[in-house]
């Protein structure tokens, strides 16, 4: 964006932001403020913000003595732990950048991410150490690793393949507790995340020290965290930044829970531990939110968890979870949406006091389903196929585009990814939706999955919910198939209940479709059949149904 | 500062943080949101952001037309209206820097200023024409005036001796209802206070937009405002932005309250608007707040103002104040603490979680006199004569230094002004404090008022308060005099009850001050007076008393 100079300030603005600000803040006015970490053997270690603080300037330290330089890049291997808490401070506040990993990624893809960013250390939890292992051959630029070790173990009761290896608590034990925090140029990495996208190879975010202090307070606020509460960090640290809010929380001063680690199969004891300590505020998917609200469904007596914001992010939460939450327990669930490029907060569903007056509760319920409205510093467009703005009538889809100081402006070291980017500054989503005229935004459908038909988009998702509402409908997939006149046209691919097949025929979908549809969306072509083809993870894959059908329509 | 580079962000940080961005933000996404303002003539005028959005659109395009450029300086003399609000982001929106006159400074101050900044236009309100046309022959750079007319009126109602004039109304109606906002560099000035120091000429401070960006999200934070609170301009929008409540407020997607002309002869009115309104956040003086609490307790029925929090500052609430809302309303008072030289906020009083379960009724009511502590964002010390961080107990004064992107790092055009910041960057506020173990902030004193008494300070204020505390003691003030051995030793003088007079000597005055003053803090000498030398303001002019006893120890 061309920027134009008026009249000189008088401000200090060569200030610059600086994420260890916000650790240093949260010592000096909340010092004795309670951090509550759930260690692997189950029980809770406790301590403060002040308390912290002095063991993160102990690790910025520590790194120095074995030879972390400014501009390094240094890996993190680690479970929602309180040291993880400490790496998020004292690495970056160093001067070096905390790369996030995702454990869960194949030795492969981890290993690429490691070498892409060049990282000269890796901190990991000795619980992790068999993926260290793994990758560890294939990681050329790595010098040393820093084992977090259980609690009572040292190194020499690590068993490990690695060489090169420290211990976290001795690499903090040979630190001073107090270090001058160099003043970080704002437009220096702070971190960095890569993404997992199903094509390609992963693509490095760095994210600036002016981007994450930025978000924070922009996180702090749409979440109306407070001093008061207490913040629960469920969301994996290695996801997109941990998804802010532990620093938004630290910002405000709030109480801080760390889980340790937890599994899709562990998630009981999560449970227990959030209604133990009393969480106000947390964040995750509804994979998460879904086996907690079933975990208190089974409780004789039900929490009290009023004012509870839980944030729901990665999909659409069901209604009738949000529902339970609200009706069991009195916790709100409010969804939210962005993308490991944008730090990630873009938007945030909350119901406006004119809205809470004026619509009923059906309405309500349905509203809450919407990814919500663009959160103050961002700019937010939705546009059609040529870039033009579609009408905010919460009808018309287009591409989400978004810009703004927490938002990535390039990938990094990525020839080719320009693409991804506007003229005027714009990060492409590859997210379709619709904005409504209260500036809700509502994601319909990736931008590769919607279907482009006669110059019109038709969404595979809204579909193929649709579909899956047919009483005798077990599952539903719909993609786009070329059509040598419309460019392309719905394919349905159905999955009857048994007592339905052989009764139900296409139009008898079509009839169904063709209440909420109009007639030239409806699919030319429904197919009934046995399987519907999916990903590692589950997910519906409509690359391989695409390939299958792609001559449907002699396209 | 020297700032490091560390290794580069994919970050979009060349977005530039532009308080027009806040409107905009506020204008999509909460566009119903209303806003009411109470006209000259008691009615009240009601709109929306989006309305508001609007207007502000045509005084930009409007201001262009009237040949108002990128850089200028623009200076607004009106009362708290809808229409300031606008300029509040309509004229630095198109790149002019908004100039805030204090409407109460002498016409020879007031073009000092005028005349200092080069201001080539001036804003009006219809009734404050008088003013204007006293400083008109005075000031040499104003090339036309815009008068906010009256509700009805026109430019040919106006009767005015000043040449060239605009009416604000047609200024907006000649220019289209959008208009393209630049981008401007976020180091651009925003708008001009100048501070009305009682010694030397008014001091020019030029914020930046990013400082008031940055400080519009600090504010929002502290003040934990949200889209479900209804705010109220209090604070003369000239004084220091208006506290900077109004853009936290937008910022947030609160609801707004402008009270237009008022003065502390018309409070009950203001008082009135308050509770029809239902004001839930608002900001003053204890002289604003002091009227209300007493207009609340002269009616019949009293309202309930649960969860309110009014933000006072200026100086220390009074204890009696804070419980009477309390008891009366439910209302919080809520002290916070800044300058015009820091866009304000700088500290606020909240009650930390464990210190509301640690503290008994009476210690809460205590603390809630201090200043509190320092916001996210700012950097804070309290240092000795020597430039060193005295210690955190709570007890020992020192000047508090104030550095961060909202405090100004220069006077603008004021050669010597450089002694007034440190070489590292902080601004040296001449207030005299304590700070305690929890971050809390105490102002003691004016630097210039407190006694240097053997390297060690003392304070007039605390001592006058004791003194004043005595029941024989109508008034006191207490001032430091040279001394040839301890450099400074405080001097009182005391206006006694008539009963009291030729009964109460200096050791009984003495004697009372040594319950909480150490001997050697003791006044060497207490005068019985019949008056106490004030300033126009009513505040007691030390000057004069140090002038008038300057040899009363032979220093």
């Amino acid at each position: 964006m061309a920027k134009i100079m008026g009249f000189p300030a008088t401000s200090q603005d060569d200030y610059q932001l600086n994420v260890t600000n916000i650790m240093q803040h949260a010592a000096r006015s909340f010092g004795r403020q309670e951090i509550v970490s759930r260690q692997l053997d189950g029980t809770m270690f406790h301590y403060t913000y002040k308390d912290a603080y002095q063991r993160m300037q102990r690790l910025a330290g520590g790194l120095i003595t074995i030879d972390v330089h400014v501009g390094d890049r240094v890996g993190v291997l680690a479970w929602n732990s309180h040291e993880n808490y400490e790496i998020y401070f004292g690495l970056p506040g160093m001067g070096a950048v905390m790369l996030l990993l995702n454990l869960r990624l194949s030795p492969q893809d981890l290993s690429y991410v490691v070498n892409h960013a060049g990282a000269r250390f890796i901190i990991v939890d000795q619980t992790l150490l068999p993926i260290a292992e793994a990758i560890a051959p294939l990681c050329e630029t790595v010098e040393g690793w820093v084992i977090i070790t259980r609690p009572g173990n040292t190194l020499s009761d690590v068993k490990t393949t690695l060489a090169k290896v420290y211990a976290y608590e001795e690499v903090l034990g040979q630190a001073a507790p107090t270090y001058a925090w160099p003043t970080m140029d704002e437009r220096s990495a702070y971190a960095a995340c890569y993404t997992t996208g199903t094509t390609g190879k992963p693509k490095g975010i760095y994210y600036s020290h002016r981007d994450v202090y930025l978000h924070s307070c922009a996180m702090s606020l749409s979440a109306e965290m407070t001093l008061q509460d207490t913040y629960c960090q469920v969301v994996p640290m290695f996801h997109a930044l941990g998804w802010g809010l532990a620093k938004a929380a630290t910002l405000v001063g709030a109480r801080l829970v760390f889980p340790g680690m937890y599994t899709l199969e562990t998630l009981d004891a999560l449970s227990q531990l959030m209604i133990n300590e009393h969480v106000t505020v947390s964040a995750g998917a509804p994979a998460i939110f879904m086996p907690l609200l079933e975990y208190i469904r089974g409780l004789e007596e039900k929490p009290d968890l009023t004012g509870a914001r839980l944030f729901s992010g990665a999909t659409e939460p069901p209604v009738a979870m949000m529902k339970g939450f609200w009706d069991l327990t009195g916790a709100e669930i409010i969804h939210a949406y962005g993308a490991t490029e944008t730090s990630p907060l873009v938007t945030i569903n909350r119901l406006k006091p004119w809205l809470e007056r004026e619509l009923t509760e059906d309405q309500k319920w349905d509203l809450k389903r919407k990814q919500g409205f663009c959160v103050v510093g961002l700019d937010i467009k939705v546009v059609d196929a040529l870039g033009q703005e579609v009408p905010a009538d919460g009808e018309t889809p287009g591409e989400v585009l978004i810009r703004g100081p927490w938002i990535t402006g390039r990938y990094h070291d990525a020839p080719g990814s320009e693409a991804q980017f506007t003229e005027d500054g714009y990060w492409k989503s590859g997210d379709v939706g619709t904005l409504d005229a209260e500036g809700y935004l509502k994601i319909t459908d990736r931008l590769k999955d919607v279907i482009k038909s006669g110059g019109e988009w038709i969404s595979s998702v809204d579909m193929e919910n649709e579909i899956m509402s047919h009483p005798d409908v077990l599952e539903a997939a719909v993609v786009g198939v070329a059509h040598p006149k419309w460019q392309e046209r719905p394919l349905a691919l159905v999955i009857l209940r048994d007592d339905a097949i052989g009764k139900i025929g296409d139009e008898d979908i079509r009839a169904h479709l063709s209440k909420t549809f109009a007639k030239w969306q409806l699919p030319d072509k429904v197919l009934f059949v046995d399987q519907i083809p999916k990903t590692s993870v589950g997910k519906i894959d409509k690359k391989v149904i695409r390939a299958e059908h792609k001559g449907a329509y002699g396209g």
